[in-house]
């Protein structure tokens, strides 16, 4: 669990008092550090009822896009673009997930110098108790309902769009 | 600027379609994913603005909460609990302040083990500057509108004070 700050006051409502009497309005401060702090929490909640699996949550969105492949098996430069990180972070995780039995790897045969990673059977294992244990936690999102799980999808989605994650007709 | 994905398709919506036909509702996981790639959209953002400036967002929210005590200075212990952040990192923040010659440190005579970290004029100037910076980019949230600022404020002050972020009264 995320060390609970129990401070006294609310620490994003204080910074944004003092920032709209100094600099003006805070709207946009105050959602944003907000976004940083949610973010914090929500890793250190995903974190902690991985870690009796020997997972990180970067190493099981890893596992989860390899089970959605038809083959079990995906290039690393996919597994980098679909899950928005950078190469060297995959690398790393694929590491990981190899000394703990998870995935094998081996070159890729359409890709002269590319890396195909593939989950094993005590991948697809891990897999489905991972995902059940956040399945339980909510994604770490339990204190929201349906109708605000959706809102926050929806204005986030916004900035998404805005920042070029789809270049699609559908965006 | 934060590489944009250019992807023909939205990767959350797709994981989002394939985890309801595997697992079941995805709300939760959307909008914790999507919390994830605003946050990495956000720092993208920010880390850019502030660069010239030789600052990181993690520096520039120490140097901010320097200039809004009264002093201009504050134990390290007190600037890692209100921008809820771990003690190595803001030791780590301290030190690249210091050697930009933003702050200064010293003993704290209140506290026989603690550091005290104070503002210098350097650090008041780069402080104006990223905070102009910053202003101009609406914290990298330009796609919000006033209203949607407020909501994702709302919703995520729920996560927030779901982890024990408050522990006074007007929790």
């Amino acid at each position: 669990m995320v060390r609970p700050l129990g401070l006294p006051f609310d620490p994003i409502e204080r910074a944004g008092q003092t920032w709209e009497e100094r600099f003006g309005p805070a709207a946009a401060m105050r959602a944003a550090t907000s976004v940083f702090r949610v973010q914090q929490i929500l890793l250190a909640r995903f974190d902690e009822v991985l870690r009796p699996l020997e997972l990180t949550f970067a190493r099981y969105e890893v596992l989860v896009l390899l089970t959605f492949s038809r083959t079990g098996e995906l290039p690393l430069k996919v597994i980098g673009s679909r899950l928005m990180v950078h190469p060297t972070s995959v690398t790393n995780a694929i590491d990981r997930l190899v000394a703990a039995g998870y995935v094998d790897r081996r070159p890729n045969p359409a890709d002269g110098r590319g890396v195909l990673a593939g989950i094993t059977r005590a991948g697809r294992d891990v897999v489905e108790r991972g995902t059940r244990a956040l399945t339980e936690l909510d994604f770490g999102l339990g204190e929201l309902g349906d109708r605000e799980l959706e809102t926050l999808f929806d204005v986030l989605r916004r900035v998404r769009l805005g920042a070029g994650d789809v270049s699609g007709a559908e965006n």
